[in-house]
């Protein structure tokens, strides 16, 4: 039935990813090893390729038959398929290819602006670019037409990032987490543990070499291969599915001595899940992540509910002892990975203050949309809630305003997926302890049982339900701040006395 | 005038441009950095870049609008490129978007199939393949319908490679040569010298590391920067340009010690040439060379030409004697650079062997074009060759007709193009030599006279003359087989006493 049609869509689907395959190879390969002076030509040969994938995304053809294919009776999958389909395509046609086209190219010029703008510290570089990014937002948003309310326009990019997501619930999870955190703060703050701490065993080097090793041992047991993927190094981490069999992650080095193997654990949690998405979907709509919260949840699972633990600590200290000469015990290098400590920068900062820093953003970039933002007091309000949840004084924009390349590179409405993933990855743990005894698999370095639960439950469903839906089917319940702050309490209660 | 014209069709020689700049990074990571399993997708992206870019370059809009342009009374550059266009649409347009993409097809397989056949030794597993790929080269080159006479076929494809070319001219040559070497050999091998030959300096190992510092000096010395080029390692060697600024090359470790530097030497070649097209061509069809064989005189000049003569080693001697310990002196370590010894394999064989490798191989390609070789009977005739022209036995078919990659991936036409450049090379040496002393030059480790005539007198050209037009403007001679065999005879006479 629609034979025809349903292979049309299917070879259409096919070659839209191929498309994406190769930019993100392109991509990839600007973080990694591009000579510097290639990257003019790569950003038109980026913008052509995203050219071409949306022109194949919208053409009316393609747009018949995917209407045609929802009038059908279809079942299952192909049901499924053509749902989401519908919803991509419909999306992508609201906008132009010149429109798109446009976007790239001034996307591409604020992100060197960016670049240029945070190394010389002047923000004023930037200025002119960001306004530019935020005006074509919002006429993409206004194009989408999809959001309701005050926050409509914010909505509508929203959805790009998170489907079905709204700033309304954001709003309210957020509220109370910022209530939860902040209260948590005040006890942490106030207690003898804090105001006696200080650096000792997390000073000095961790070679880079050394930390990659040990990341390789995770990154082993995780059951990431190098037939299908491989680590390099970058200014800024990331995780990239190039394509089946092919995912690939980046560390960097930082300041945080850890920030390598921290970061890496990180995205090796990225990098599993791109590489358990669903084989029979590999070349269609369903065959992805539901939403980036999703994604990252299962990074910040990695990084925090795992790696961020005694269990896992119990089983890693003594290899970092050994290879880093330590001369501390577990329980004090155990606290000093999860030291409380307000940090300028949030993919440097504590699992506290790093909700904070996306819940600032949040607030900031909703104000872009709304209209009481303007991009040219951005700095002066950053700074100002950077004093008022961090209680710290921003020295330079560089370290400020300018710390992240999103809004540069028009992506508004992204950052809420952080604490989403967040959130998720707390509901994931908690769901996972009640299957089994998570902590004492850790401890033995065993993270089989671990791996098959997310395949199972969250990896092979691909594209299947929004993340509210698999969530729910997941861990019992929908999008949850109370389950993360109940662990927050804890573990902090825990380390800090309170 | 035609201004509507003229910037269509600039606008899409670039994008064709750019789709080939997405392409090699494509093969430029397969053969580098990609993880294995990655190759599936992998052929599955180049397939469809290449059919898009097939589609941009037959379309009938471009077409039309390049016939129009051909009846204006276009100057300069613009009637130049207009030509090119003609040249290379008109031929595209010959072959359908199918049957470039079963080509694609055919030959991702019989690549896999090859490497497959190479490793377990087995020709039987290529031959099947082989069969298709011969077959769908000769249908390309009756599509072509350019030849003429009993290697017509065999000429439409060399077209492909060296434009202007034909086998008529290449046998007088080639015949030429064959003789000639063949009789500096008898000299070679009945020479006491010879006789006595030994490799003692040659012998064991040189540090891969410490090559590529050596390395790293060659090309820092042709003007190499890593802000427009990288090194990378592959199994075979091999330089591409990925886009403007963005120029790679590869090396490789061999049997031969000195592999890596050796080749990492022909590389640069190709490099530099590369990095030096028009830049105000760089996005239409004028802007790269004007056949393989013109860009092989680049490499063949820097590997052979300057790399393997006295003075580079005068310069470079001490630093790899102080490098590797080495015992012997300059005249010891330049004479086993140049030792005269059949190789089996085409790569690894000195200036005169490598010259037969080539030559066999055009005769058997001529005969699988005009059917008097069939696919099942190649290996028994390759090794026959071998004997003939190498007096060697062919142990194994992985170290006799498998050991190239190119058959595989339909370039059949491909190999004459070696000899070609390395003629050329040798005419390009003695015109320099005319107009100042360049292994004065050399012997001081100072390229920039050389390099600066190079992008004047070839590299800046670009597309605009064919390469024996090219050619004879820059050497004041066209092909001219005589001009190496009189360098052949001089160098091997003066170190075999002849």
């Amino acid at each position: 039935m629609l034979k025809k049609e349903l292979d049309f869509v299917r070879e259409r689907q096919k070659e839209i990813l191929l498309l994406g395959s190769a930019q993100s190879l392109l991509y990839w390969d600007l973080e990694t090893y591009m000579p510097k002076k290639g990257i003019e030509g790569r950003s038109e040969t980026l913008g052509l390729l995203s050219g071409i994938a949306h022109e194949k995304l919208i053409d009316a053809k393609f747009w018949k038959m995917i209407k045609k294919l929802r009038k059908a009776n279809l079942k299952g999958d192909d049901e499924l398929m053509v749902e989401r389909l519908k919803r991509d395509v419909g999306k992508a046609r609201k906008l132009s290819k010149e429109f798109v086209e446009e976007i790239t190219r001034v996307n591409s010029k604020a992100t060197h602006a960016w670049e240029e703008a945070k190394k010389k510290d002047k923000f004023e570089i930037f200025e002119p670019h960001l306004k530019k990014v935020v005006e074509l937002q919002r006429k993409k948003a206004e194009l989408y037409g999809i959001g309701k309310g005050k926050n409509k326009l914010y909505d509508a990019l929203l959805d790009d990032y998170e489907e079905g997501m709204n700033s309304e619930i954001l709003e309210k999870e957020f509220a109370k987490l910022k209530e939860g955190i902040l209260e948590i703060l005040r006890k942490v703050k106030s207690s003898e543990k804090y105001k006696k701490q200080k650096i000792s065993a997390l000073k000095g080097e961790f070679e880079r070499e050394k930390q990659m090793e040990l990341l390789k041992d995770v990154w082993n047991r995780m059951g990431l291969q190098e037939e299908y993927s491989r680590i390099d190094f970058s200014a800024h981490p990331f995780s990239s599915r190039i394509g089946d069999n092919d995912v690939r992650m980046t560390v960097a080095i930082r300041e945080n001595p850890l920030f390598a193997f921290e970061s890496g654990t990180h995205e090796a949690g990225h990098t599993l899940y791109s590489y358990n998405f669903p084989e029979k979907h590999k070349y269609d709509f369903l065959g992805w992540e539901p939403s980036l919260g999703m994604h990252e949840s299962q990074s910040r699972f990695w990084e925090n509910m795992i790696g961020k633990g005694k269990s896992f600590w119990r089983f890693y200290f003594p290899k970092f002892k050994d290879k880093f000469n330590l001369k501390c015990g577990l329980d004090e290098f155990y606290h000093e990975v999860n030291f409380v400590h307000p940090n300028l920068i949030r993919i440097e900062s504590d699992e506290l203050h790093y909700c904070l820093h996306v819940i600032l953003r949040f607030e900031i970039e909703k104000g872009l949309m709304d209209g009481s933002i303007k991009v040219q007091e951005l700095d002066r309000i950053w700074n100002g809630k950077i004093k008022e949840y961090l209680e710290l004084d921003v020295p330079n924009n560089s370290k400020g305003v300018l710390q992240d390349v999103h809004w540069s590179q028009g992506y508004i409405g992204y950052f809420p997926t952080y604490l989403l993933g967040t959130i998720y990855s707390c509901q994931i743990y908690d769901a996972m302890n009640k299957d089994f005894n998570v902590d004492g698999e850790v401890e033995s370095g065993n993270y089989k049982k671990i791996i098959e639960w997310l395949k199972e439950k969250i990896h092979k469903q691909g594209r299947k339900m929004n993340s509210e839906e698999l969530i729910k089917k997941a861990t019992g319940r929908g999008l949850d701040a109370e389950c993360f702050l109940n662990y927050l309490n804890k573990k902090y209660g825990e380390l800090y006395g309170f």
